[in-house]
């Protein structure tokens, strides 16, 4: 009986893994354990004064808008609202190029079937982030693996790539903040990465989920503004952004930002996928940003993140348990840091050992679509409060301990 | 330029279709239109009130399980309410057998990436359900087509066809008040499709968002229910379900009730394309529900769209422009009617003399997925009120009339 499904599992499907991020969430919901592995919001940020007012204000004003079936596009005020927005930015395109997107992950999904064969090459930073390869797990790519360092990903590595014929079908790459390294792509970098692009023809899908949360510094110029400014309109960057790190990610809000030739293909794919974005999610964080909300709740995001990226890196800096040759990154933002143990350590069975010491993280070889990054982890620190990070790093330090 | 994102499109994307029922409903939008072409809700019975009070209380009551990342499987409270709600059906399967999606459209989208590969055999109804057509338009099927009268589906062809040696990947069916005809199928059908299903080891995908939208008679029995009560479990019966007609499309609240061995497949699949369904439209749409939104407010959409159906069945009888030898379907409940005019006549050429008189409807063809159909038509009848059907039938009584 049982395989009168499984029989029928189509090719691309048959070798899905489950994510270890989701299935370690379920195991860290206990009260008592610290957990440094989601990607979270802060919940006691959540604006739900102000989402419940912007919800009423949609019922009452746009009960149509807000429970209809709606264009498969998007909500088109909250398309001018994102447009402006990411224009802000520097991405000034047409409203008519600004799709709206359950969540930045199913633009991820939509990218991926739309531009992925079986065996295609797609170029990825290594690490990178895990949503994308579940996204494109039943497409099959072939990775094209590039290495980042501290100013992001390595520009002369995709150069040589390129210049030795090599045709991705795309170029991923998440340029702030990166997940799961807390990364930035440099100024410098970014000019000559979107140079690369025009030169040698390659596509870039630029995700920028954490671009408005730095702390300290200034905002990043997205390689999506650095192509339009050379090229008058989007033609080498699709752009991905999302509601989901600065209201919440319950709405289930992103967007992309498409070059032209790409935009009616989206649509008719998405049209498939799910009709549309719900609309009472569009019209609801429409109401709540049309009354200035993201203004208001981003420095609130930066100044609380902020605090709980400086108490992570001082408890690593005073955690006297970590091995000789521990090194982690330094986030100018975002949500997450990358630590890197010495080279013989297993991250996969330190997490064994920290979940009975009550802390979770996830082990960095999630993140390598060529395995690889066993003594690499990543620690979130933008859903805990300073005195659980510190807690939490000495219940790191114990399980290193018990190893040692 | 252009070619840049173009010649790298998938082979599977290659080949997509607009929706004929989407752009036309951007043609209708202008307020003189009457429009019998898509498949919306009276907008004045959305319980736009009671939503807003069900988003207050999810706010101001359970913040974190509206705003924050959600499990993949839905909102717990949701799932059991769904199980609840669909074992009053018969359909009694444990909790974790129910999967919220994004409407049933994404649904449909899950099941066809699981179990199509380009080429496989997919038995459908002909005519079916447009959205299903483009849901599966990237997967490539092969469809298996059956004919279907007052009764529903042709069992016996189907049979025929199970006994000349075919092996669908699964059959899919609108067994109420299907779409876009408006036929159920019939009691003594059921049970002999779910007997074949167990002889012949053939999957059925059941859709059922038009069950409850019965106006005289019964609720039928879902081929889930009979598939349980055979079985003792889901064996042989994906079943799909949806507020969209219940309660507001514009929520994307939907659900899959699954045989176990594919939920774990659908969960990962799901993982990858939006991480999980909005949290605030479950959580609206579970406090909703708890309060009995669902008994108190449907009762009011079968009073609506019973007296609507009446309506365009009395105009229909009495418009004496329609050629002799016009036929159409008496649905016992639903939103739609179907309509097959003279083999000589084309609906395409007519939509578009209709289109001059400010009335909109389907052309048929668009639901045959071997071509075919051209002179037939779906009329909906749950989105405009009698005086306007009256006058809509008239207006293509008037563009028959051009034409003869």
């Amino acid at each position: 009986m049982d395989s009168l499904w499984t029989d029928r599992i189509a090719a691309g499907a048959l070798g899905m893994r489950s994510s270890a991020i989701r299935d370690l969430l379920k195991l860290t919901t206990q009260p008592t354990m610290i957990s440094f592995a989601g990607g979270l919001p802060a919940p006691e940020l959540f604006p739900a004064e102000e989402l419940a007012a912007a919800s009423a204000h949609a019922l009452a004003e746009a009960p149509l808008a807000t429970l209809q079936y709606g264009p498969t596009e998007g909500f088109g005020p909250l398309r001018e609202l994102v447009a402006n927005w990411v224009g802000r930015l520097g991405i000034r395109a047409p409203t008519d190029q600004v799709l709206i997107t359950a969540g930045s992950q199913q633009g991820l999904d939509m990218l991926g079937r739309l531009l992925i064969d079986p065996g295609a090459p797609v170029a990825v930073e290594e690490p990178t982030y895990l949503g994308a390869l579940q996204a494109w797990q039943t497409c099959q790519p072939h990775y094209l693996r590039l290495p980042i360092d501290e100013d992001g990903l390595d520009v002369d590595a995709l150069e040589a790539l390129l210049a030795s014929g090599v045709r991705p079908r795309f170029l991923y790459i998440v340029s702030c903040f990166q997940n799961p390294t807390g990364v930035t792509l440099a100024p410098e970098r970014r000019v000559r990465l979107v140079e690369l692009a025009a030169r040698y023809q390659l596509p870039i899908v630029e995700d920028d989920p954490y671009g408005e949360l730095y702390y300290g510094g200034q905002r990043s110029t997205p390689l999506a503004a650095i192509d339009i400014a050379m090229h008058g309109e989007p033609r080498y960057v699709v752009y991905l952004g999302t509601l989901s790190k600065l209201l919440a990610p319950g709405l289930r809000v992103g967007w992309i930002v498409a070059p032209r030739t790409l935009v009616d293909r989206l649509v008719m794919l998405k049209q498939g996928l799910d009709l549309h974005t719900g609309s009472m999610a569009q019209a609801v964080a429409y109401y709540a940003c049309r009354d200035g909300l993201l203004d208001r709740h981003i420095p609130r995001l930066r100044a609380l993140y902020g605090e709980r990226r400086d108490a992570m890196l001082a408890a690593l800096a005073s955690e006297r348990a970590l091995p000789v040759g521990t090194r982690w990154t330094r986030p100018d933002g975002g949500m997450f840091l990358w630590l890197t143990l010495p080279a013989e350590d297993d991250a996969e069975a330190l997490l064994a050992r920290a979940l009975a010491e009550q802390v979770a993280f996830v082990p960095g070889r999630q993140f390598h679509p060529g395995g690889g990054g066993a003594n690499t982890l990543r620690l979130n620190f933008s859903h805990s409060g300073p005195p659980q990070i510190a807690e939490g790093v000495r219940r790191i330090g114990a399980a290193l301990r018990v190893h040692a």
